[in-house]
């Protein structure tokens, strides 16, 4: 079985790159499973930059991977595409600024996928289960590849290293492939939450006109409800959120502002 | 009197730069104080990343200034030379992803300058002034003025708002101009830190070898003594201070991992 572990699909988030990189030097492997390190986005991590002309996690739809472009991330994802043609498995490691603590999240509706998600999710405390099953922006590089699981830590800033994340992070990768390894199954149903919408911040001629109200900032994952205050705007109004209850998640994730992303909403489930 | 308030001296931090825009769009002014709102590095801003090609605040030595380049930021700082030339007092919002609540920073040795931080340092818990009076890598925007404060906030990521942080920079950013607006002055001695070394990340040819240790984190402004851990290597080999008790600052900061600067290092002292 062959296993890609990818940091750096975006530049600036420090903690996937640190952790390839600290895996290659030690040439760290497993029995019964040939590990591929991938470095996805090496001119944005050289630059500490997410992209450099787009985002490459949104860059594998069939039409960017099908044109001549002039956008390295386009040209890139063919690259990293052809890479990943024998890959069984694919690890790839993600930071957020939204207060998430370790999320697996899933990109498709796969048996392997949700049943190392499910075996973390039930072994740690800290780590949920979120589906997101793409966006019109353009697909992840998740979709290259039949399984795969994204790990996504915060919170913690684009351009900064946190130890206490960076080993716990680590902890939650070595057992993700000591799953794999062990053809590990598990049966019971667990909790997931599932990105079903968006909000974006309020603006006034495309202009951001306000914050993420500080009563509300950290609180993804936790249940919002219908007159609970979402926005400050800078004039110091309150807004407050309209529509069913709703789990939050990338609360103020510093990459989704131009996104038109304050923060997404997502139902509970069982997997 | 003409005060200029800047934001956006680094495109990727978003308090100043908002509160400047909030500021514009509100008319807001005060009986004899002329207010000039720059937004320093536009570039930067609509890009959202703290500089184009050098950093603005270290491009205001007399070489950067004297000399023709192709640095988007060395031309940007002769048209705001010019600009501040008649400018009595500079106002410069910056944030840090370092826990240092509100510092005032004093880049230079100026009473007017040095009162207002101690009547603020004296009238909110959260604010401590420090005194950092330029780097071999350039001049600051200060340079520039014969009086000025820097209003240096965080923690807060590159390339997002927080709705506390922000409504307290303004509260202090005002009470700065109410100061000087009635020329209030303070004669007692205040606590101030001065920067006087710095300390690198542990490196291995040039690349990260290590992250701030868990234990170090967050502790801007408290005193540092010989042989308390500050850096976790990758291979989880701690790190310990050797030297005299200091105070730190900018402990993490995002902006610093390319200037090598893990932290600064500051006595304290009464100014």
């Amino acid at each position: 079985m062959k296993v890609t572990i990818a940091g750096g699909v975006h530049g600036n988030e420090l903690i996937g790159i640190y952790i390839v990189k600290k895996l290659m030097r030690e040439n760290f492997w497993l029995k019964d499973i040939a590990i591929d390190y991938l470095l996805a986005n090496p001119k944005a991590i050289k630059e500490c930059r997410r992209y450099i002309d787009y985002d490459l996690n949104r860059s594998f739809s069939q039409e960017a991977l099908s044109k001549d472009s002039h956008i390295y991330e386009y040209e890139r994802a063919k690259v990293l595409k052809k890479r990943l043609e024998d890959t069984d498995f694919l690890i790839d490691l993600h930071t957020t600024t939204a207060n998430m603590g370790i999320t697996i999240v899933l990109s498709k509706d796969d048996p392997l996928s949700a049943n190392i998600a499910k075996i973390l999710a039930r072994e740690y405390e800290n780590v949920k289960i979120l589906r997101w099953f793409g966006t019109e922006e353009g697909n992840f590089i998740n979709s290259c590849v039949k399984s795969s699981i994204t790990i996504e830590v915060g919170p913690v800033c684009q351009g900064v290293l946190d130890a206490s994340i960076f080993f716990n992070t680590l902890k939650v990768l070595k057992r993700a492939l000591d799953i794999l390894r062990k053809d590990e199954k598990m049966d019971e149903k667990v909790v997931c939450y599932d990105i079903y919408d968006y909000r974006d911040f309020p603006r006034e001629d495309e202009e951001l006109a306000g914050m993420i109200h500080p009563e509300f900032l950290g609180r993804d994952y936790q249940l919002l409800h219908h007159g609970d205050p979402i926005f400050l705007r800078f004039d110091e109004e309150e807004i407050f959120y309209e529509g069913e209850p709703s789990y939050p998640v990338f609360i103020n994730e510093a990459a989704y502002y131009e996104k038109k992303i304050a923060f997404c909403l997502a139902k509970k489930n069982m997997l």
